[in-house]
């Protein structure tokens, strides 16, 4: 069918099975045609069509509320609810998002990009319609790497205890991003094998009639005997344990079994949860090949053979740039480990696992206990390397101020994905980070003009012994500069000048120094020579230069690519105040009160007035101030 | 025996039982004495002065790591590692701290204040160890209520799949602080009330002989009834199915069962978790028999009759004035509920909870749970009110960010204990909440001058339908100003002048008004006439009071209890900066880039320079400033 004239998903209910299995198809081939263009989530997304569609026919979206944990798997959801013919911009500036968005369709009851949050907020949902006497399902579907999330163990022990009713799915396709790992993974794994409900419960009645009655000494035991016979008919006693009805495992590519399982759940009371088993990729054999996780968000491919297109530079990418200096010095220096939660294939720290198996530590999706670990082995003289995304590290704010900062451990922390990170957009933007971190104490911030400097800085976190210290790296590749074969260390809170200039400063690091760099190339045209400052350390600052700056009395602009409010421009209007200094010729660029959409890092930037452009004008005001200034002073 | 000659817990290992009950007595009778005096967290500590005894003597600390979850339980440990003679300081300004300091002792390995990190810093310590090649003891010692916090949860998975060697002991007093929640805490309750590991397994042998055997058509099914049949030797199942060895429950007080089962835990290979059972205040009976939490931890008490001796203020507790309005408005609006992370007693809520049982919401110690559950809540239209401390709110950044501020919900959040909090230190501080959400988008932060403006910023908060809404108020009581009957709703953003003043304006809120007034009382006398400024809007700033402040010229002082780098006078910065208004005769007051230790807030305060007469010397030197510049220009 031409899945562009679906508005609703009420026509599902009317199809018999081997309609839906054509139109499975069709989803399949839409979604991989789709993203062979625009790249995406296509392994989970072609993992979960069947149980899609059974969850639409079970179940009366909106009244009744699917929850998709993470969101990058609703992309079958929203071609259900009218979107397909949006996929052409999925994920592009002004285009289709990525995740569920309340804005694009009353069927996405709940937004997310984070992963873990969809039991929480089902649980909130749960009380709100018990509270108003409301009646529907509750729906959050929640993959196995979620699962272990500590806010999603946190809602399931509150959930368990209310015997709150609400249906959980959990999408069990043996991988979160990377393979999954944990003690509850495997718990998965033993019940994955398991024989289904059924025909052990038939076995079991046989079995209990030759069981002897049992008296006398012996009857607390055999009531405890009783008790762990249910472990026969339930095997998911973790879940059971925990409160929940357990149901499964299922085929989630079944849809007999789907709607069987998903009808016996709404009769029953009390929170249940239905484990179904999916596989990532059905249905396009690159995907479904895929052991590591290459396919779970993708940029454009070849759909013939799965070869991605490859992007044009031939520069490092940051993330391989970084572990792998990291992993060039923990040949040198056996106190260094690295620690990821679970992100192993996007930090690209598989060369390091593979090289110090013993020394590398995949936690799973769990970056609170990456943090505090990172902590605790610290505090006992080891090295650790803590790569976690810019915004995953929101998650583990207290853990860095409350463990790390506050007892000064040597925690070298890679803030990968720091900046504007494009597609994924708003859930993903790392923008906060300098913004959460400059007011925790004892931190050292840097973020390196290009990737040899950011090799220096590698070696300059594992040399500190003073603290904890983050190096912010960006999304994408380096600038393709030449490296240095000898590694060293970079004088803690040092600025650099990149280019000397008499009539203003532009100060600023990472990203945006090439900005800065065509705006000082414009301004020269113009007469007006711009000093370009590298501030590769956002804290400590370097206060001598700041000094020498601010005495010279020169305009000087701020850059950063990061939110405004409490960041680093505020930094330098905090230094000016402190020590005295007009701010009067201060300007600072960055990112305005706002949460930046999902686009193109340059269509973006452009959106946010963070351009050449904009540094060109924000310096001539600057000059025409200080003119007007002088000129006042001297009539 | 004379507790203060003890200088390290070596001696313990010569002591018999009957030596060390006796010892248990004194230590009992020195807590209580002691805590009397200065308050602290008696009842925790009551509860495990046998566990304490027998960890020292079962294991060498330091060589052997003790952590202690949440660490208020650690006086004991203190006394038994040489600091019984500090305890006359116990939480005091420059005394012995109430949480383990590493610089107090090389037996304090690891520092807590907040919960739920000890298996994270554990597993962080383990690793380390295997790393290092050393073999030494890692044991964690965390309370059922710190259990499960989701960070805790993390790490029990990570451990568990890893086999990681180490010795957990849980301490299970059937309270956190409030009595505990959730599913695991259920399945605590039926673990404590089950048969102890001995007897049940004779009985069972008994039992397996009597079971007929099984073949052809049941093997699968005889395979499994063999693995069910483990449910009946180890009680645990929980922790089993997660990957440890669980071992108890065991009586918390009885020497001879500790010692027996912490050489057994020692001889097993792969992590261990000891379920101990204690009862809290052991020993004195008015914190024996506390139900509800008062006991945890307390102010100066009557030793004889347990009676607290009482504040002297008649001003209403600010956790009380704000949830008694809470449930004032509640009678109105049935949309109204209340969510509290395990703190129902010290946020004052049982009142609500008593009148509104089924819009009351206790989630247990899961600050991300319960922040994302409210926004879950509030997309489906009611109205949350999420009482947390601002220290631990710390533990719901990314929730605040990501699924409240980012989605808009209505969501109404309680900070309580914003600002300083004395004895409980460095890790409890609320002076981070300012600094972490004025650079989330959407979000309203107001704090109130005092009781009567609080109440009506409740009404603002739960009127308030545009997005979260923030409402910070601070430890103790309100400064006993009349109260209005009716409520009224503050206009969003607005400022107040409470007093006028030609010559130089403070701009303060919440707490450091009282300050300001005094600091305009001693300018007064000295002829200079200050406005004082009620900034209760920490966000949105009042822009048009602003504009007018700045367009006057006068000297502005921003005064905050809390971090200065991003903080409110930040705001104020960078507002001026945006708008083209010299800074320069603008200064700042606050917390400096550092740590805050324990101790009473008037001390602190005085150490952090944010004094009534560091108000004037500022406001003088800004004044002094001024006149020169205005000299300079007419010269």
């Amino acid at each position: 069918m031409d899945l562009n004239n679906i508005s609703s998903p009420s026509f599902l209910k009317e199809l018999n099975t081997k309609q839906l299995r054509d139109l499975s198809y069709d989803i399949r081939k839409f979604l991989i045609e789709k993203c062979s263009n625009t790249g995406g989530h296509i392994g989970p997304n072609l993992g979960v069509v069947e149980l899609t569609i059974a969850l639409h026919r079970a179940f009366n979206s909106p009244k009744d509320k699917l929850l998709f944990d993470v969101g990058h798997q609703a992309y079958v959801h929203k071609i259900l609810t009218g979107r397909a013919s949006e996929f052409d911009t999925l994920r592009q500036y002004k285009g289709l998002s990525g995740f569920p968005k309340r804005i694009e369709s009353e069927h996405d009851v709940w937004e997310t990009g984070h992963s873990s949050t969809s039991l929480s907020a089902a649980m909130g949902m749960a009380a709100a319609r018990d509270v108003k006497g409301e009646h529907h399902y509750i729906v959050p579907i929640i993959g196995d790497g979620a699962l272990t999330g500590g806010m999603a163990l946190e809602a399931l022990n509150h959930i368990g205890h209310k015997k709150t009713n609400m249906i959980v799915i959990l999408n069990d396709n043996e991988m979160s991003i990377a393979p999954n790992v944990g003690a509850v993974h495997n718990i998965l794994g033993r019940l994955r094998t398991a024989s289904p409900y059924n025909r052990v419960k038939d076995d079991l009645e046989m079995l209990l009639k030759k069981i002897p009655a049992v008296g006398g000494k012996l009857a607390a035991t055999a009531e405890r005997v009783k008790d762990s016979l249910k472990y026969l008919l339930v095997s998911g006693i973790f879940f059971e344990e925990l409160g929940f009805t357990y149901l499964g495992p299922i085929d989630g590519h079944n849809f007999e079994m789907l709607e069987e399982t998903l009808q016996n759940a709404k009769k029953i009371q009390g929170p249940v949860i239905i484990h179904v088993v999916t596989k990532k990729g059905k249905g396009y054999l690159p995907a479904e090949n895929d052991t590591i996780g290459t396919w779970h968000g993708t940029g454009p491919y070849k759909i013939e053979t799965g070869d991605f297109v490859k992007s044009t530079t031939s520069a490092p990418g940051w993330s391989k740039l970084i572990a792998d200096t990291v992993t060039r010095i923990a040949r040198e220096d056996d106190r260094v480990v690295a620690i990821t939660p679970a992100m192993p294939v996007g930090s690209k720290l598989e060369g390091f696992a593979k090289e110090f198996p013993n020394r590398f530590y995949d936690v799973g999706i769990a970056e609170q206990h990456a943090a505090t670990m990172a902590a605790g082995m610290a505090a006992s003289g080891i090295k650790p390397f803590l790569a976690i995304y810019s915004t995953f590290l929101q998650r583990a704010y207290d853990q860095m101020l409350h463990d790390i900062c506050r007892q000064n451990l040597n925690v070298f922390i890679g803030i990968d994905r720091a900046g504007l990170v494009g597609a994924d957009g708003e859930t993903h933007q790392g923008v906060f980070d300098i913004a959460f971190l400059r007011h925790m104490p004892n931190i050292v911030i840097m973020m390196p003009k290009d990737e040899n400097e950011g090799q220096h800085m590698v070696k300059t976190a594992l040399d500190y012994e003073d603290g904890p210290i983050a190096l912010r790296y960006p999304r994408g590749n380096g600038l393709g500069v030449p490296m240095d074969k000898e590694l060293h260390d970079i004088p803690i809170g040092t600025w650099e000048v990149l280019q000397e200039g008499v009539d203003a400063a532009i100060v600023t690091f990472g990203t945006t120094i090439p900005l800065a760099k065509n705006a000082a190339n414009i301004l020269s045209a113009k007469g007006i020579q711009t000093e370009i400052i590298n501030a590769r350390f956002i804290k400590p600052m370097d206060e001598k230069m700041l000094h020498r700056l601010m005495q010279s009395g020169k305009p000087i602009l701020t850059i950063e690519e990061a939110m405004l409010e409490g960041g680093f421009g505020s930094a330098v209007l905090e230094f000016a105040n402190d020590h005295g200094y007009s701010t009067d010729r201060i300007a600072r660029m960055g990112i305005p009160d706002i949460f930046v959409e999902h686009g193109s890092v340059d269509l973006l930037l452009r959106d946010l007035h963070i351009t050449d452009e904009e540094a060109v004008n924000r310096v001539e005001r600057l000059i025409a101030k200080k003119s007007k200034k002088q000129a006042g002073l001297k009539a």
